[in-house]
C-alpha cells in the first residue's frame, strides 16, 4: 500500500522505532506520549494470554504489547470513530490483523460477547482529568482523550473488572493527583491494587505519573517499586527508560 | 538529677544528637527508629501551633518536633504505662514540662477535654502490622508498639480526625503494604490525603515506608513528592537524611 492511499488528510505515518512497527497519527487528534510507552513496559503479559486495552486511541498499546510480550491476542477498544479508523489502518499496515483487533465500542457497553471471551490482562491509559479540571482542548478528539467527557475513571475500572478473568490483572497509567480516587475505585470493583510505581521526570522532582497493577479479588498488600525516573539530564533518557522504549526482546 | 535516680532497671539515656536533647529508652521495650526521625522532618508545624502525637511511645516525636519547629505545645498520647513513665522522665530531664506534655490515655478514649482543646497538627508513627501478619514479639511492649493489638489503623485515624481543628493536618509514617487501607481509612474520617512521599532504603529498592499528609475536609488532589532515599551507600546516609536527622535550625 502506498502512503498516499494509506493516510488521510493531516495524518502521518510514524516509525515507532521498535521492531519496524509503524503507527498512523494525526497531530490534530491525539498523539501518544511517554505514558503509553511506560505502561507497555510495566504491564506483564505471559505466554498465550489474552489482552484488552481500554481507551486505546491509535492502538499504540496493543501494538507495543504485541511487540514486547508473548501474549496471544491484543484487543483495543476505542469510542472515537476517527481513532478507530486510524488504528485499524495501522494494524493492517503492520500486517497484524490476526493478532491485534481494534473494536469500535463505548467501553460502558463492552461485553465479553464482543471479544470472544474475557481477558487475562486489561490495560488502560485513560483520560486523566475530571471534567472539572484542566483546560479543555478545542479539538474534540484531544479533549475526549484527555478529559473524562465520554468515560470516567469509574467507567474504565468497571469495564476492566467486568472483562477480566478470575485472578486477572489490570494495569493503568494515571496521574498522582488521582491516586486516592484510583485506589477507592479499584477496590469498589474488587480490583485490589498490588503494585505501584511512581514516575518522576527527574529524581528530585514530584511524580507526574503513576503505574498501577491490580489483581481481581486479591487480598490487600501493596508493593511500591523503586521510582521510575525518565530523564538523566535535559533531553537524555535514563538507561531504564531507553530499555523500556527500545527493548531488547526479539519479536 | 543523677542518672541512677533517673533511670530504672534496663533503661539507658540516649543522646538524640540533636540540640542536646536526651531520651530514656529500654531495649526490652521499644527503641525509636529512622521512621520517627523522618516523620519529624516531614511534618510541617507553624509558629504557635498546637501538636498532638498519637502512639507517642518514649515521646521521641514531640521532643524532635519541639526542637525542629516553632510550635507552641506538643502533646504525646500513649497507652502503655511503662512508656508513659519513661517519656515523662525524658521530658523532665530536658526541662520541657511546660512545652511537652505526655498523656496516659487509650487514644480511643481521648477527648479535647484531656488536652485543653483541639490541635492544628496530629502526628503518628502507629503500629504497622495487622494482628494477622508479622511475628509477634514476645515482649509485650514491643508487640503493642508494632502490631495492631491495642489500636488499629482505624482507631488512630478516627482519633486524629476527632482531635484536629478545622483544616487541621495529619502526618503519619506507615508501611507501603497498607497504603490502600490508609487512603480508604483517611477518607472515611474526612482526612483527605494531600501529600505522599515514598521512602526507599536505596534509590533502586522498593519503598519500605510511606509519609502521608492529610488535611481535614479538603478537596481531593494528591501530590507525590520526590522519593526520600535513606542510604547513599552501605552505612552512609544521603545528604537529605543527614539534614533531616541533624537539622540546622537553632532551638
Amino acid at each position: 500500500m502506498k502512503n498516499k492511499d494509506l493516510l488521510r488528510d493531516g495524518e502521518r505515518l510514524d516509525d515507532l522505532q521498535y521492531k519496524g512497527l509503524m503507527l498512523i497519527q494525526n497531530k490534530k487528534e491525539f498523539c501518544f506520549g511517554i505514558d503509553a510507552v511506560i505502561l507497555s513496559g510495566f504491564a506483564k503479559v505471559k505466554e498465550n494470554e489474552r489482552v484488552l486495552d481500554l481507551c486505546t486511541g491509535t492502538g499504540i498499546i496493543p501494538l507495543l504489547l504485541f511487540a514486547k510480550t508473548e501474549g496471544e491476542v491484543f484487543f483495543g477498544c476505542e469510542i472515537q470513530e476517527t481513532m478507530v479508523d486510524m488504528a485499524k489502518r495501522s494494524v493492517a499496515y503492520n500486517g497484524l490483523d490476526a493478532r491485534v483487533k481494534i473494536l469500535h465500542h463505548d467501553l460502558k457497553e463492552l461485553k465479553k460477547e464482543h471479544t470472544d471471551g474475557k481477558f487475562h490482562v486489561v490495560t488502560s491509559n485513560p483520560p486523566y482529568m475530571n471534567t472539572g479540571g484542566g483546560l479543555i482542548n478545542p479539538y474534540a478528539g484531544k479533549a475526549i482523550a484527555r478529559h473524562e467527557i465520554l468515560c470516567t475513571l469509574d467507567d474504565v475500572v468497571a469495564a476492566a473488572a467486568r472483562m477480566l478473568l478470575p485472578n486477572g490483572r489490570f494495569y493503568m497509567v494515571h496521574r498522582p493527583q488521582r491516586l486516592v480516587d484510583i485506589f477507592e475505585t479499584c477496590r469498589k470493583y474488587h480490583l485490589e491494587p498490588k503494585t505501584l510505581r511512581m514516575v518522576h521526570p527527574f529524581s528530585n522532582e514530584e511524580a507526574t505519573m503513576v503505574l498501577i497493577e491490580c489483581i481481581s479479588h486479591r487480598n490487600p498488600q501493596l508493593k511500591v517499586l523503586p521510582p521510575l525516573v525518565i530523564y538523566e539530564s535535559q533531553n537524555q533518557y535514563t538507561a531504564e527508560l531507553n530499555e523500556i522504549h527500545y527493548g531488547t526482546k526479539e519479536v
